[in-house]
């Protein structure tokens, strides 16, 4: 057995992918020796005692970090700076403290100024969930196989970034390093757009008249059926992720509105050869996706 | 064993769904006494012979409808005039004409001035298939638990509508009788629109930089993969789904567009409680599809 990477960590809101790594921990003795948990509300911090999720659940997130060596803020990307002004004293000297939030740039900002010299920060960002939320959605083998970032800043510690490295390589990810904003951009088309426009459809639905409401719900075709998985997820993180991401996210907006209306007008003037073409660019996406095994 | 509903049953193509009916009356007595299959494509119907799916192959919809008591039209819908036109004067005096489009309007207009006194024609939309295609994408438990949503023109034989109903409740689905510009309506925004979406945002995406593009790919997350899925959808199929159901889908595309910028607005303003009342109404919306386990 790896000794663990972390003497104790400290995981800063403890939700799906919080717990996720909190049962990983547990299930091995390799990432840390003690896990102190920090939950804003009471029947969370009594869920995660009551699942055997953390050594210790503190409601003051500065009494959850004092004596870490690795902090994970796993919270709303918008508590975080919020967050960061609360344990930025407490931080013990060597300490690592990443995050897991969806977007990279917002981080740099919103915690950068408050880390104390001495501590290595460096946002990171696992390409892993599920619909559900709350620390009984997670589970311990969500990490496998798929991608975690890292956005280390200029200067970043080589010997904390190795070490952060390996703690995802533990929890089975592949990691990558890259820079914020271009993290930014590329999870604004892969993942924040498609979200946005789930939301969406769930609400243009919605405002249909009451029998074509309940038909929709009936008769859901696979195409809905998936929008609405993806629309499942926690309101909380998501208007955080939005607002977080704003910049990248609108120009994505704008681009996708653009070509939507590009073939609004190919169905309104029957031009069959630039659907087909459209569709066509759907398919090849999507062989690239299987021959990258990551369908 | 029940007798088959249909002496001699003809399938003007034989693709995911038309193989499907194939597959499920070959392994039951109950639906067909033989299998005649029309397929334009020579490379096809060597396949379906090879893979055993029909009794007769033809080259000519004419003498494969010839005789037969049940014939379905599983082409695209765009096909479906020329079809008409060429097995009118064949179809048998009692024959059940129907089809699986997904457009009924359009069939309607396309098919009906073309059928002769004595035939019953009552189109058809079984609510159910994959993202592949072709004679080896079918299989036989296809349509099991799924809605098949029949739209009678007035006047239509009860006789006719009740085997034509038990013939799909056979293959294991739930019939339901509606109009056809109801029917568009509601497929419009469950099936039509979420796939334009998804057609739509595989370009967008595969329109970025070169570089992005690798990483679109690379880190596509949950988001944009159930996207894909859809997108790898039949290019005819869908051009012509689009093309034949053109006022609904573009009003609920307005009604989308509409939507989406004013969530655009909430992102740009910071507007977080209008963002968050968007993804509970998505959250809605997923819960009622679980209730009635369509999920």
């Amino acid at each position: 057995m790896a000794e663990p990477l972390f003497r104790r960590l400290a995981l800063l809101g403890i939700g799906l992918i919080g717990s996720s790594l909190a049962r990983r921990a547990r299930a091995g003795g390799d990432l840390a020796g003690e896990i102190i948990a920090y939950a804003p509300s009471e029947a969370t911090r009594a869920r995660v005692l009551e699942l055997g999720l953390a050594d210790r659940v503190e409601a003051d997130p500065a009494r959850a970090v004092a004596g870490a060596d690795g902090v994970l803020l796993c919270a709303p990307v918008g508590a975080f700076a919020g967050l960061a002004e609360a344990i930025a004293p407490h931080l013990a000297r060597g300490a690592i403290l990443s995050d897991v939030g969806s977007t990279k740039q917002s981080v740099l900002r919103d915690v950068g100024p408050h880390v104390p010299a001495g501590v290595h920060f460096i946002p990171g960002h696992p390409l892993a969930g599920t619909e559900h939320s709350g620390p009984d959605a997670g589970f311990a083998t969500l990490f496998e196989g798929r991608w975690t970032l890292l956005t280390p800043p200029p200067d970043t510690d080589a010997a904390a970034l190795a070490r952060l490295t390996e703690f995802w390589r533990r929890c089975g990810a592949m990691v990558k390093t890259m820079d914020a904003a271009h993290h930014d951009r590329v999870l604004a088309i892969v993942s924040h757009l498609p979200h946005l426009l789930a939301f969406t459809i769930c609400g243009t639905a919605d405002d249909l008249a009451d029998e074509s409401r309940q038909e929709v719900l009936e008769f859901a075709a696979s195409g809905f059926r998936d929008f609405t998985r993806i629309a499942a997820s926690d309101p909380v993180m998501w208007r955080d992720v939005f607002l977080n991401n704003r910049e990248a996210l609108l120009e994505m907006l704008a681009r996708f509105t653009e070509d939507a209306q590009a073939m609004a007008r190919a169905v309104r003037w029957g031009d069959g050869a630039y659907i087909e073409d459209k569709v066509e660019r759907g398919r090849k996406i999507r062989r690239g996706l299987i021959e990258l095994k990551q369908a």
